[in-house]
């Protein structure tokens, strides 16, 4: 084999593996968009006898034969040929510790699962859900021993999300986040509390659509390939490479702003996706790098741009026109006001900028715990409930509202949870070094995210995973990572909108 | 390898190929619903792998020890057994007869030629459509040629549609048809035009889709397997198995009934597909036979129930329901006569029972020609509006009323067109034999399916592909095909409908 072959079998690999990717995603994302409920067991057959086949794919002699001669000439390949083959191989190397029955088993227990937990959410039945996710822990714990022996399952888990990090290093980083914010969720609390009567309402379905076309063509997503559809919990999907993205949110008709700021959060992921360079597409190098980088983004758009005085100032002649009666009598500022409102809740996805990391700290609390096998999968909605009063001082009625109302359990993503909180923490770096040479206010009063996607681009997003995220995160903020720039965002943010 | 091994290899083989074939599918039918317009290429990229990998899994040396070991012992499989491995190895024999690359590159070149189509109708631009089709009609011709080199190449593929049929005896089927409805057309011209008022007017989509949800559940369509989606031409798709079976249906608001015998007609489609013995799920053997027999399910629905004046009856108080003020004023008995209003029209998926063939034969004509070398494709245009002319006596405004009107070209589908007229020749007899047994008007009109459907599940839906066509209609109709009885029906009806 020449260096020439093998460079060029190397692209026909992840071309391949994409095509799997593809098929795999797309199955998932028909069974929560469009497919009758009756179908999950045919879906899921499809998906073990795919798994399977890439696994055999991705693991076969052919292929650790290819990447291991590549390995073996690094220093002739390029910057990025060089990480496709590291992604390649840290893959196999750890795809090949877990028995291949067991990883197809597994591909197909999370098909289930997605069907189980849809209907116990319904049904806001816990006992209907719990032994799929008693099998879903279990088999994280098992397959964490496989790869890594010799690290800690959680820790093992929560480095796959985000390379680098650990228990020690998010116990300090929580507990840093917890000594900022919650004396400062507080004095919020004695402070008069924020009306957000211009959000509530009756907004009807149809309407809202317009809107969130109107949303993504103003934060630069290209229609060509972005498509839009409605699930029960929003998300961003990518089919076989960022030239055919998917992002989903959900409509509440007595208020828009829940569908709105999905509609922008998932924006962000992607335009993070679809910013990757055209060449990375059906590589492995395709999309986004990490769920931190990638939640950095998605949160930048929601909350550092899409809850910002001056984009409401954007927004709100927008809404106007969408929705005439129910905006009439209203201003910009109370708009501004009314998606700032900060206070304890229940649900996750609906929490404002100050009280998300605490709804962050319950599941990763919960997690840490029931990975080191100090916490039952069936004590998981009392403890929920005891860190839910803990935490932000409320009761949680019902398991729908609680313990259920996430889907990363069901589909294995077990130390997601903690992406979302350091998301938030690198996107005021980021912020606050953009703010140094773009008018970011000027350009979202405008409504002109154009200088703004400019920069990230060129930062981040063009890059796709050719740079580890530490690497990344480095380049892009041009200093380390420091959580109290976050802390100082919302200390400043809600001091000005409480007067406190 | 035992008996018993390879009987057991012989099931998990075609649940491989049920996978391959779910997840091309899916991806098929992403494209023609939810996708964004620029993913076209990548998905024609993953189609291209995927068509590849089962090539040779379907075709792989492995397979074929399989299956001519099976063969061999063929005294010893089950009668539907031995249907499984004379399928697949007449598929095989046929795919090793067309080189690997050229069957990849056909597949890719379908799934591009979808996204030219739909782009072309739009623009009622032929020219931007012809290069393609102009390779699908080289390419079909080709595959024609490596895999039955003796036949002319059109026989080979409409004999591919429906075993049996040939240019010779479709040739004399047409003839025997026009001969009966040309006249009987030319006397119906002649007399007073019925009033189609009842159907014309604004029929919102959100009604309209109420309507085709209760249409799904009276015709008898289990809502846990079969989900509803809107496309440009509706059809009718399984993915993988009878279990995960979607229709789709295209609403025009001035209109109702035009999405309304959609839903019933790909509503019969999904009924014969999901009437298959669930044994049958994820072999060769499920869903229905041959397009044919295919489309006598789907045109029974349409139009020997759906057209009925007993359907009618049931009909009208549904339709008040939903539409109460477009309603106001009417009767079943004008809605059955708008219904079944006869007149030369463009467009063959909103012709009549009575015109219908007639666009069948303008299709088969230039297909005939076409595959013959005897026309061009850039002369399809031409030929097309001249047939219209003089079959029809009406002109064609423009290519997107005309020539691009229909997706099956691009999909590939050549020589299907006839089995819409031969499926409607076989429903009449089916029907005609029905009603010795069954209360059919006495069913329709209390909205009751449920004797109808278990007489046709019995005789044809739930024994799938287990036997060939010719031999399924004989034992479901209990004599020999004649298309004279489906004369003898229009000639029935029309003459009472129009007072001839």
């Amino acid at each position: 084999m020449t260096l020439e072959e093998a460079k060029e079998k190397l692209i026909e690999l992840q071309q391949k593996l994409s095509a799997y990717e593809h098929a795999t995603s797309l199955i998932y994302y028909d069974g929560v968009t469009a497919a009758p409920r009756g179908a999950a067991v045919n879906r899921a057959q499809t998906l073990e006898v795919l798994s399977g086949e890439m696994y055999l794919l991705a693991t076969g002699p052919e292929t650790v034969e290819l990447l291991e001669f590549l390995d073996g000439r690094k220093a002739e390949l390029s910057e990025r040929e060089q990480r496709m083959v590291y992604l390649l191989l840290k893959d196999i190397r750890q795809m090949r510790k877990i028995p291949m029955d067991e990883y197809v088993a597994y591909q197909r227990l999370l098909s289930e699962a997605d069907d189980v937990w849809h209907r116990a959410k319904e049904a806001s039945d816990f006992e209907l859900f719990r032994p799929v996710l008693e099998q879903i822990f279990e088999t994280n714990i098992r397959f964490a021993g496989y790869c890594a022996p010799e690290k800690d399952p959680y820790d093992y888990w929560l480095n796959e999300y985000e390379e680098g990090v650990s228990k020690e290093s998010l116990d300090k980083f929580f507990a840093a986040l917890r000594e900022r914010i919650v004396p400062l969720l507080r004095k919020v609390q004695a402070a008069p509390q924020l009306d957000n009567s211009v959000i509530k309402g009756h907004f009807p379905v149809d309407r809202q659509d317009i809107l969130s076309h109107k949303l993504m063509e103003v934060i630069g997503l290209d229609p060509e390939h972005v498509g839009l559809s409605t699930t029960e919990h929003p998300f961003t999907i990518s089919f076989g490479s960022h030239l055919d993205e998917r992002i989903t949110t959900h409509y509440y008709e007595e208020d828009f702003s829940y569908s709105m700021y999905s509609v922008i959060h998932e924006g962000g992921h992607a335009m993070y996706d679809t910013g990757s360079d055209d060449e990375l597409a059906r590589t492995v190098l395709d999309g986004g790098v990490s769920m931190g980088i990638h939640e950095s983004q998605s949160r930048f758009f929601e909350n550092f741009l899409g809850r910002s005085r001056a984009f409401c100032e954007y927004l709100f002649p927008v809404l106007e026109e969408i929705f005439p009666e129910q905006m009439a009598g209203h201003t910009a500022e109370e708009l501004y006001r009314a998606v700032n409102r900060a206070e304890p809740s229940l649900i996750r996805t609906e929490a404002d900028e100050l009280t998300y990391c605490l709804h962050v700290c319950v599941r990763y609390e919960l997690e840490k715990r029931v990975m080191a096998g100090e916490l039952a999968v069936r004590d998981l909605p009392g403890e929920w409930n005891r860190l839910y009063k803990e935490y932000l001082g409320i009761d949680v009625p019902d398991d729908k509202r609680g313990v259920l109302q996430d889907s990363h359990w069901s589909g294995g993503s077990i130390g997601y949870f903690p992406s979302y909180a350091l998301g938030s923490a690198y996107g005021a770096q980021f912020l606050r070094r953009m703010k140094e040479t773009v008018d970011v206010d000027g350009c979202l009063r405008r409504g002109d995210f154009a200088p703004i996607a400019a920069w990230l681009r060129e930062r981040i997003w063009k890059h796709g995973c050719t740079y580890r995220p530490a690497d990344l995160f480095r380049m892009a903020a041009e200093e380390e990572f420091d959580p109290m720039v976050f802390a100082d965002y919302l200390e400043e943010k809600y001091t000005e909108l409480y007067g406190l």
